[in-house]
């Protein structure tokens, strides 16, 4: 009894006589489902099937180098590709958009409120002074005029220039604009620490939104992040003073994006260090507790922080 | 007859005796206008009266060292100030200002949609990859579904994840705050177009709004671009090469902002720095008619440099 070969690849099933020549074949019409569902056992038909190995591989590849194949083989690879990415994509991936996109809109924001403030001036420098917040500032010039706004700090005559209204209103459409920006950066925040709600409860509690995302950001995703050992995680964000303190032998770092932290910004100065060597510890365990998908603990983290540390 | 002098400052005005002693004043209520309407001429009332000169003066100066002037010299001194400052302000600085804010706004939206394309792609990477044109990429995402837009481009399954809703909109927000930003930019170069018809027409006629503008911001106001020899208008904008042309011996630029200019680009390189040249000088001219307020001769100028370089 001669031997059988089959052999299955994205296109189908196929059986080769000993000859290494088609016998019968199969084509798959979708590969996910056909993979998935039981395949009508044609192949029952045939004795002594067996799957081929080493040098016999390489015959029967070399019955798919047809031209007949060419086309099939790369619209099924391609469209396997396509799904591979499209199940590639992560909550992960939406964090670090996210996050990056509010640092992204922070920076703009303070571009154009600069240049907004600039122009402003020549109008109403009194007011810019007064007001130091920059959204307060954008409210305030949007809604009110300048004489009800030079009346509320109380003074009489402004050393501005008074504008006619049409060259007003290219300030006050900034103006305008500036407003929408900071109205996106909060919804966008929102939407952040909904995402970091589901996506890693225990290190929201202890890191907040805009920390935790930047440190996953920073990573490049969760799973590489609880990879890291918690001295990676405390200089997370202080590559370039740690590579200059490697090169230069200046002072090592003590904290990357851990240094907006309300325990370390509250606390005095020689203990910053300690207190982003035990956040990171936290985090490192935090991290992985989320992504494995452990008890939430984050509260419990916290307090342990909070007890040591907070004043 | 003794001498009696007669001295005045932005208090008021004062007749001393010759022992330097005071006669009579007049308080000035309002330094602007008093100065303008004629004073009552209460000195009209002395002979011999004049006007110190040389000590004198210092004799006479040492009588207004008393505090109780020192109060109103101070308020009066800041009033005028403050109108110098008021009335120092020219439609020049509006230009200025908003072709610094169009600059910023590009940059801004440049990151904005860098970002969005980024965050967008994860979801429609097909649409991302064939619409090249930055505001037709923010409409039609704004605008139409994921599948409608797919649709149009004859695409059947993308390669991009499909999100919740919930995650598509903060997406959708990003671009409708930078479809925002694109309007703006419109509404400002209308308005910064108009003030150059008024300010300066026969520059506007030459150069169009945008390179005119910032021609005049570099410079710093027309009232300095007129006094500009024409090399120096040709090279405006290309400083960091020249000085780098000047420390290294690296090739001297040709032009700066001019490179923008349509008579530029749409001609050969190798007529580049023969047509910059010719631009600089007519541009010349163009800024000393309009800051002096001359006939307007730009369609004239322009046609000269249309006739010699337009293909």
């Amino acid at each position: 009894m001669h031997k059988k070969y089959i052999f299955s690849n994205i296109i189908g099933i196929f059986i080769f006589n000993e000859h290494y020549r088609l016998l019968e074949s199969k084509v798959f019409k979708n590969y996910e489902d056909d993979k998935k569902v039981k395949l009508d056992p044609f192949y029952k038909n045939y004795r002594n099937l067996r799957e081929p190995t080493g040098k016999e591989i390489s015959r029967i590849l070399e019955f798919f180098k047809k031209n007949e194949y060419f086309k099939e083989f790369f619209e099924k690879n391609v469209l396997i590709t396509k799904k591979a990415i499209k199940s590639s994509v992560k909550k992960d991936h939406l964090v670090v958009q996210t996050i990056n996109n509010l640092a992204d809109a922070e920076k703009v924001t303070n571009t154009l409120v600069k240049r907004l403030r600039d122009w402003y001036e020549l109008f109403n420098p009194e007011i810019s002074k007064s007001v130091r917040d920059h959204e307060k500032f954008v409210d305030l010039i949007i809604s009110k005029s300048k004489k009800a706004l030079l009346a509320e700090i109380n003074v009489d005559e402004s050393m501005g220039t008074d504008l006619p209204k049409s060259d007003v209103k290219p300030i006050i459409d900034l103006a305008k604009t500036v407003k929408s920006i900071f109205e996106l950066r909060r919804k966008q925040e929102d939407y952040l620490k909904k995402m970091m709600e589901a996506l890693c409860p225990n290190m929201l509690a202890i890191t907040g939104a805009t920390i935790g995302a930047k440190l996953i950001a920073q990573a490049g995703s969760m799973k590489k992040l609880t990879r890291f050992p918690s001295s990676t995680i405390q200089l997370l964000g202080a590559e370039r003073a740690l590579f200059r303190h490697l090169k230069t032998k200046s002072r090592s770092p003590k904290y990357g994006y851990l240094h907006e932290h309300p325990l370390i910004t509250n606390n005095k100065k020689s203990l910053h260090g300690k207190i982003a060597r035990a956040l990171a510890d936290k985090i490192s365990i935090a991290a992985k507790v989320d992504y494995f998908k452990g008890k939430f603990c984050g509260d419990k983290l916290r307090q342990e922080l909070d007890k040591r540390f907070a004043k």
